[in-house]
């Protein structure tokens, strides 16, 4: 059993990967939510919807997000009513969204809703939301306090972010499947999301970091950065607005406690050092996923390291490299 | 000011009608919200929403229900969900279903929430739901008791009617809006909707016959049925399983406490004598609405018969008849 850890389209890619790599019901995602907000009265989950779509296979291929061949007719009529209409709900998307706001309100957990929704759209992995209590992301602007879709959809990014926080993190609680699956797994992959907004929250939920710890399995995390920029999304901005280093030893000093192996891209091949000074243990791969192959090929070099550190714990960080280098 | 009393396609019509011969806000549709109904926890007001796309200009024209040129996306994830998609929602007409839902979870009352809806789609007309309490259209049939979508829609009026009641109509009360509406109009239209299932449970709210009978004015009905058959829907099956007469004399005898005009079709000219015993005063005029231009036609003759009616108060029957005719 393998758990990854994913936020949106990035991370959705390589947990895709891996569900293609592994067998049958041996991946557990666990997927942030911090960025959950509430819309026309619906409850929705970009992240979880993004992972549950590709990983159903009826994610738009274009976008990452969004169902595939959706139809945007409610987006019209929502325009027509005067009501928001910068967050592109497709009409296939809004389904999800009216199936899970339903059932959260009649008493089920967001664990429970998301594990049917993933079940009849027929994925053989477990998707588990990080926790199933309310978490907000909150973007500190010149302009104020922004909600993240606000920030990132509505805004598009353009504001100076001064500071990130998360509302209702610290009274959230590791969720028994997120325990349970962590504490059985013989690895976790963090995958190539956003450090601070997707990833970030996920290892803040509390309890999450110390069940990792005690799980004592490998960690191998995938950069979201490849020389310097984001490959998508808002990553660079951040790391750069809140006076981190916007490279791969950036992304190494974000999980330094978790000491993981830090997959970076051959383009970053001379940060190594900087890597492993900053507390991660390099390998060097092509990370960038264009394609569904790509998507695989990165599980397959993911999934070689894991078992070389399971097989060689206590070989040296050079070593391991060069022995995974060798996989690809 | 004229009031309309309507279910769905065919009150939409007549009321669609006389909203195009009226100066603009001089016409209130109070809508039958028996059928009103839950699924997949959104609040559906089947009348009150294709009279709502009639009067905007919306409606499909060929069903009469549901938003022109809607797609069906949503209705087909519904099904990849396992969730019920015998009702046929389009994506346009879910909006509309979604904003109704939160706006009276969030407290309004469906009074308000409809005139929200109804003014954003530019309707210079007021909408009323028949009252703000749920009220639920019950039909008895050998297979047990079924709710009103269910028997229509689902299982498309298969079943033999054996009784219809309206659970909670007798907690209902008359809204504020549809009182001042009644008590401050001239005339009260009686659109050809079902005379038992549509017009029934308005006429059954309680408080609103005395209203009607107080306010003194002109009650004009337009018969559904032409020539022992429903222009649309179940009016004629129920009606028989009801043991009630299948023709304009069962309508003149549903409606003979408010004994109102009742316009029948020139098909149905050799009843007018049985519809005069049966407590309606017939008048004869082409009543089947199949282009817009016949809606307004009729609503112009309904008007000139409020006219008649006022101005020559006292007037026999047979003369009202044969004045109203004149000016066909």
């Amino acid at each position: 059993m393998i758990v990854a850890l994913a936020g949106g389209v990035g991370g959705a890619k390589l947990a895709d990967g891996l569900y293609a790599e592994l067998p049958a019901n041996s991946l557990t995602v666990v997927v942030n939510t911090a960025d959950d907000f509430t819309l026309h009265g619906l409850h929705i989950s970009p992240d979880l919807d993004t992972v549950m779509y590709t990983l159903a296979g009826v994610a738009n291929p274009e976008t990452g997000w969004g169902v595939d061949k959706d139809t945007f007719s409610g987006l019209d009529m929502l325009g027509r009513y005067g009501a928001p209409d910068w967050f592109r709900l497709g009409d296939r998307d809004l389904v999800t969204h009216i199936l899970r706001s339903t059932a959260l309100r009649e008493g089920s957990s967001l664990t429970e809703v998301t594990a049917r929704l993933g079940q009849a759209l027929g994925i053989q992995a477990a998707l588990l939301p990080m926790c199933d209590e309310q978490v907000q992301t909150i973007v500190q602007t010149p302009d104020g306090e922004l909600g993240f879709q606000e920030y990132f959809v509505h805004r598009q990014c353009r504001d100076q972010v001064l500071g990130v926080h998360f509302e209702g993190l610290e009274q959230a609680s590791l969720s028994d499947a997120v325990r349970s699956a962590i504490s059985q797994c013989e690895a976790v992959i963090i995958c190539p999301s956003n450090p601070i907004v997707s990833v970030g929250p996920i290892l803040g939920v509390p309890g999450l970091r110390e069940c990792l710890l005690n799980a004592r399995v490998p960690v191998i995390a995938v950069s979201p950065i490849i020389a310097g920029q984001a490959v998508k999304g808002p990553a660079a901005r951040m790391l750069e607005g809140l006076g981190k280093q916007v490279s791969v030893v950036g992304v190494a000093a974000e999980y330094k406690e978790l000491a993981p192996v830090l997959v970076i891209d051959e383009d970053d091949r001379d940060l190594a050092g900087e890597v492993a000074a900053a507390g991660s243990t390099p390998v060097v791969a092509p990370i960038l996923m264009k394609t569904p192959e790509d998507r695989r090929s990165l599980a397959r070099r993911v999934l070689d390291i894991v078992r070389e550190v399971r097989i060689n714990n206590g070989m040296s960080v050079e070593d391991q490299d060069s022995r995974a280098e060798m996989h690809a």
